[in-house]
């Protein structure tokens, strides 16, 4: 028989997944002798099993619940509903992973009727007995049968009334026994049925309850913004309670065992004598610092404070603990690690490894890298903050915060921003059009849209605070006005956002810059000594380029050309480019442009100065490079000395069904060979350049959009020619790598050939999920919601890499590309590239770099490190021959 | 060193991958002691190594030619180049597949100003000895040089024109030798150079021009017409002259072992007594038929009748000849297959079944699946045919022909119909709410759109001639003209349409209608009892269904249900359904289509009564059944008693930047199970109702594009749960299937999980195409231009599966699914179910069935038999346990 339950005498840390965090840490606790009650959990195999018989718990479960509750009986000496020494118990969840609030938790468990009593004799304290009976009740009423509370609420608002009482403390024993009888008599009338008096069966329904609760909505959405399956099911633990509200001899609070706030090595905490857990987190009475109990109870506190250190020793990190303290006896009811801000976490981190607790490796994992974002971007002051209340929230799109003066162009932005003004920028979307209007704003906010719109990305990638699909805002861009909740924002008004938080304030917050600490510089320094995957960024400005390679990166990984055609020195050529009807119509217009591309490019060169530039070629559909509106499409007809018909007609048969899946990537540079070679001749010209100046080049030209192995060779061949004529023409030349985006399943699936002639792979992830999934993220809103809903997706995988369906395609390229070519560089330079969960998935497949926004490359640094330190030497684990029997269908 | 020369002596039949069929052939026919002129085949894998080289003859295949031409000499025992025997030889492409006309031929090689004197005073004949020089000039400077033929021409007509020579065989000898001077001067002017006079560089130079001929765009784009790969490169065969045009007692001719046309067993050809092969084909004089060779020459006569008997019976098909009669004496100069009409094809096959000289399971393999279509659908008067040329030419999307007056609007068609007119209905492009006027219409016609746009999918389905993507047709919709070179085209014209090649006619061509012979049931049955697949169709109406069904449809593979709501009486209450906002107003509307969808289904169960019917829940966004214009709009509003404005909101809230990856298939059961309930209901209702009729039920329910389990998973509890309901009811219960489309590439990669709760698969090839590819169908038209131009696709994706990227996909779908649940029914709906490659495709992955629209069944049968033939056995040999290393990141 499959063992369900495990006593705390028989577990330990290591049995995170088993038992679940919180039942881990009692067993470990246990074991070190600590002073725990004594209980016993039931695994979250259980949960898993519960759900799989129908959301049943099956006969075996409960043998081995009353096994165990038998096992305490004899420990405790007390008996479950006895009428003599009755035993009572708190039913708690407990996942793998710290959930806090997120499931259900019942106390007092045992009482009834008669148990009461007894509790109330033994303890000479009624008022106690009672008050606990009440809550159980209500608990239970709460949690197993989902009676809303309000129904017991009322009832004790209309005894408060009755009795003229101000506060629940005011209530006597009597008051709380009559409370508790209208209590049983509100779920009797509620259920039909009396309340179940049994104490196993209150039990057996909690434990049920509890499992239950895995699958409510506030824990589906906590694992959903926590990447944490729902495979993993919740323990549940059954303990013996005590009680901190017995007397004035009596207390509980809980404590860090640093300040997590700041890191400082100093325990902190509060509590409250004569109180119950629950009472310290409703805040009915204001609980007193630790400091304190070192003066009311100066032996608890040392007993407690050496406690804490143990711990804290024992695990190797910051402690968040729960103590109780019965009769003078001093309990521990939880230990975990403590969450902290992330400037704690590196001061934590650092202190540790000074302290000879950890070793530096170990200080790695003690910090999320996600947490670094919020160190790298200006914060709101905390006063000015705690005065203001968010009027809308949008998605976090990109963190920092931002106050400025309302613009609704891009144009506007632009005049305000020379006028000395700060500007943000209020868009029901934006387009590449906007770039520069984003550029001089503070921060951008968006109507529609989600974390992977154009707002979004180039916001990241700038650094910007930005907040997308912000649907409250009801922005008329004609009208140029932002109306949210009747109140109507123009031109100039003051707003503010918080981009890690989703966050619209109205009027001005003061903010303060970002410093990084030196703590900050030691822990990416110990990461870049554990991790074997370089970090390059996607910059496409110098000035972006510079801040990466400031905060870490090893060179750019993806430098997108067609942000640079939306300068107004650029765009008018770059429009008659694209309405020329001739080949020779169209190189004239691209011969205006190279040199300000090549100017571009050396820039960037001189900025990377000694590192990898990956430059990729023309990507996006040419109709994005043109007006929509009819006056938009008049006035540029009139600057191009067109008839208005002639280029609507052109904007018209530019127009795509489907343009993701349109005349974009590669495919422009097969139907217009011209602009690959203009873009050549600039990127290869400009090397040469700068190549003069004593600057170390390293271009490596990308290929986008590639689904079959003679696209790549067709643009190759422009690009090796070009390169052949620019270097005869130079009378010099220089090594360039050619490689491709890998963004198409099925350039996933011919790897192996495309690997014969490219340099590198770079995995374009966005559109490789998108495709994968058939689900454009243009349109996946209203799609996703009703996902979530439903439990269908567990997380966005445009966030987090979708290692199963996408993950796969990435593998089946990785290993069919190596066994093709050992040496082809791999890389990432979809948004996946900056998000922790997927930089170790591509530690996994052993790619040589990731490569992100320039504000996640320490996030990347350290992401790198620790899926290192988890999954040491993995990519050597790879078997590069992919497996492909001589009987295969698709070779026939 | 690797052998790239084959004396015919040296060859056989089977050898045709690397001798091509010429060459195969003609050393089949050496090895048989047939008389054959002598000769040598450079093979297949020199012409791969020739482009692989740069496009140049290496030094080994120059080595083996020259061995060969010596070898040649000594059985000759003439000399290359020699002044007294001198040997002349031709140099003839030849692919392993024959592609007629497509690449190039040099005659009379080895002449030069010397051996033209030799030949003219050995053959006693200077006529023709200049005659042959100068042809050989003109065609080696055309083939090789690429000189056009005009520059030559022109001075033959100058020629006739001094002499006053009508014909060129008015011309004598002298006017010959002129000529043949003239010739070398022109060569030599455009040239720079002169007329190379060693026959040895005549020769290697001739080789490599073949070569090159294999990648003309003629050659490129017939290759792609016949899905034939450009890896298989051409052979080259290198032969000795014989000549007809010696005198009267020489001649020429082509020949025929049977009718091509009829399939009647006669030897059918024409010859020319004292000719050359071309004069045949050039038609400058008319060719006799062969029965009068039996009386001019009985001998020559009943020798040629007898080879071709003895040729017929070792191939075992009918043969087609070329021979020539050199002095009195017999030469074979090559045999292959024969073309012949479908007609033909079946009587030919039958017959040499009956005559014993192959087998019924040989029989099948000597008819193109492709050919049977042309028998299925009405075709025009061939003498009304021969009056009419084409004015344009689209893409032959259905075949069939059609004569009809225009209709440009669906209504407009529906009027005329009811008018009893003929219709033609003439669009930019179809929609959904086109169906009920293409339905009545003779053919349909479209400007726009490719081989898999609506109007040519539903078209094939109907089974109804359709010409789309007609360019230079210009149409103007608001107007009701189209316009054709000028000329205009109003409302009541007469046009006619011819599917199968693409053209349009100008007025009205007779037609007649298709006629299903003997033969064809005959082959029908023989296919029947080889196969192993199983072939369904893709119908929507009974009608269609019926017609499948006398087609040998086993069942329906797809049931499209979106196009039964375009209906007149259901698409008020659809459209009202779609603007509802709220659940409840849904159902209100939904239960309006209830009774009307289960009636359309009772009709399709009692149509298909004893086979399975597959039913596909509603696929397409709900944007495309809501109209687009201000007009429209503003109608439906008045009929739905809305606001325009509220409309016009919703209109806009529905479109989608990218439809094909948005709110569709499965995901609107998932954002409004209430359809999915009342789709449910209607097929398990009629069901029911049906089966009380005595008809045989077999309904399967099919979820589209699932790209993860869980979405398969809330849609099936949708369709058990509605079916639990309706059983109970109804007091009466039915089997039923629930499986799923796999067309989206992550449905393939996870499709063992998928497995594991469908009870079926039904690969969507038109939607994975385009995922896989990243390719819209509906974008790729000006894509697809430059691709085939330069080379970069081979065949068109969505005609043929792509096996090396989509057809992964498939295999891994087929290998995950089949190893998760070895029962589970694979099957495939898309256009590619129609297709004989992709049908042996599909056999190779030992698929239960293959479905295509209804004229297509007779289709699928043969190449199903063919592919069993092909590979026996193919779905056994298949391993179902794909494998998968623990060390898989994926599964982490």
């Amino acid at each position: 028989m499959k063992k369900y339950v495990y006593m705390f005498t028989e577990g330990d840390a290591r049995m995170r997944n088993l038992l679940g965090g919180k039942g881990a840490n009692l067993a470990e606790m246990t074991r070190l002798g600590l002073p725990v009650p004594r209980g016993f959990t039931i695994t979250t195999e259980a949960c898993n099993e519960y759900y799989a018989a129908g959301a049943e718990l099956t006969a075996e479960m409960i043998e081995q619940i009353f096994a165990a509750m038998a096992r305490m009986e004899t420990s405790t000496g007390k008996l479950f509903g006895d009428l003599e020494n009755p035993l009572l118990v708190s039913v708690r969840s407990g996942a793998r992973a710290s959930m806090p609030g997120m499931m259900d938790t019942i106390l007092n468990l045992g009482l009834n009727e008669d148990v009461v009593e007894v509790l109330a004799e033994k303890t000479g304290n009624p008022r106690f007995a009672y008050d606990s009976f009440r809550r159980f009740i209500m608990m239970f009423s709460d949690v197993v049968m989902e009676i809303d509370k309000s129904h017991f609420e009322v009832k004790m608002d209309e005894m408060k009334a009755k009795l003229g009482a101000e506060s629940d403390s005011d209530l006597d024993a009597a008051a709380m026994q009559e409370l508790a009888d209208i209590y049983l008599q509100v779920y009797e009338e509620i259920q039909g049925e009396p309340f179940p008096s049994d104490p196993k069966d209150q039990l057996l329904l909690s434990i049920a309850a509890v499992f239950r609760s895995w699958n409510n909505n506030r824990a589906i959405y906590y694992r959903r913004m926590h990447n944490l399956p729902s495979s993993w099911g919740t323990a549940v633990n059954v303990q013996e309670m005590v009680y901190g509200n017995m007397g004035d001899n009596s207390g509980t609070g809980v404590a860090f065992s640093r300040n997590p706030a700041t890191g400082e090595n100093v325990l902190y905490g509060e509590y409250l004598i004569n109180a119950q857990g629950e009472d310290v987190v409703a805040g009915v009475r204001t609980p007193l610092p630790l400091d304190k109990l070192k003066e009311q109870m100066p032996e608890i506190y040392d007993e407690f404070k050496r406690l804490s250190d143990e711990l804290e020793r024992h695990y190797g990190d910051m402690q968040d603990l729960e103590f109780t303290i019965e009769d003078g006896k001093l309990f521990i009811l939880q230990t975990r690690s403590g969450k902290r801000t992330a400037t704690a976490a590196l001061q934590v981190a650092v202190d540790m490894v000074a302290e000879g607790i950890i070793t530096k490796r170990e200080a790695l994992t003690r910090i999320d890298p996600n947490s670094l974002d919020s160190l790298l971007h200006p914060t709101f002051k905390q006063e000015a903050l705690d005065a203001a209340d968010p009027i809308a929230n949008g998605l976090p799109a990109s963190p920092g915060v931002a106050a400025g003066q309302i613009a609704f162009t891009a144009e506007e932005a632009f005049e305000a921003h020379k006028d000395g003004k700060k500007v943000v920028l209020v868009r029901t979307e934006t387009s590449p059009e906007d770039i520069q209007g984003m550029n001089v704003s503070e921060g951008i906010l968006t109507s529609r849209g989600g974390m992977t719109s154009h707002a979004a990305v180039v916001a990241r990638g700038m650094g910007k605070c930005c907040v997308t699909g912000c649907s409250k805002a009801q922005i008329d861009e004609l009208a140029k006005t932002m109306t949210i909740d009747g109140k109507i924002f123009s031109s100039g008004d003051w707003i503010s956002l918080d981009g890690t938080t989703g966050s619209v304030y109205d009027g001005k917050i003061d903010t303060q810059p970002a410093e990084l600490s030196k703590n900050f510089e030691t822990i990416m320094t110990w990461s870049d000594e554990v991790r074997q995957l370089g970090v390059r960024t996607n910059s496409d400005t110098p000035a972006d380029a510079g801040k990466a390679k400031e905060l870490g990166a090893e060179g750019i990984g993806l430098c997108r050309t067609e942000h640079m055609f939306f300068g107004s020195d650029r765009i008018f050529a770059f429009r008659q480019m694209i309405v020329a009807r001739t080949e020779e119509a169209r190189r004239a217009a691209l011969a205006k442009i190279l040199p300000i591309q090549q100017e571009d490019f050396e820039g960037l060169f001189r900025s990377m100065d000694g590192l990898p530039v990956t430059i990729r070629l023309l990507d996006p559909p040419l109709h994005e490079f043109l007006p929509v509106s009819d006056n938009e499409i008049q006035e540029l007809a009139s600057d191009l000395g067109m008839e208005v018909a002639a280029l609507k007609a052109i904007v018209t048969e530019l127009r795509e069904i489907n343009p993701m899946l349109g005349h974009r990537g590669c495919r422009l540079a097969i139907s217009y060979p011209e602009i690959a070679e203009m873009q050549t001749e600039a990127i290869l010209g400009a090397a040469l350049k700068v190549k003069n100046e004593g600057v170390n080049v390293q271009p490596e030209i990308m290929v986008p959009l590639v689904a079959e192995l003679k696209e790549f060779q067709f643009v190759k061949k422009t690009i090796d020619e070009t390169a052949q004529r620019v270097f005869e023409q130079a009378g010099d030349k220089i090594e360039y790598l050619v490689g491709t985006m890998i963004e198409i399943p099925r350039a996933c699936l011919t790897a192996d050939k495309i690997a014969k002639e490219a340099d590198f792979f770079s995995f374009g992830t966005n559109d490789l999920t998108q495709m994968a999934y058939g689900l454009s993220r243009d349109d996946a809103g209203k799609i996703l919601d009703a996902y979530y809903k439903e439990g269908i997706f567990e997380f966005d995988p445009t966030a987090h890499v979708d290692r199963e369906g996408v993950g796969m395609l990435m593998e089946i390229a990785t290993r069919k590309g190596r066994s093709a070519k050992p040496e082809v560089h791999l890389g990432i330079c979809g948004e996946h590239g900056g998000d922790p969960v997927s930089v170790e998935f591509c530690h996994l497949l052993g790619f040589d770099y990731v490569s992100c926004s320039p504000y996640r490359v320490p996030i990347a640094r350290l992401a790198a490190a620790q899926a290192e330190m988890k999954y040491p030497n993995a990519d050597k684990k790879i078997l590069y021959k992919y497996d492909y029997s001589e009987e295969h269908p698709s070779s026939v």
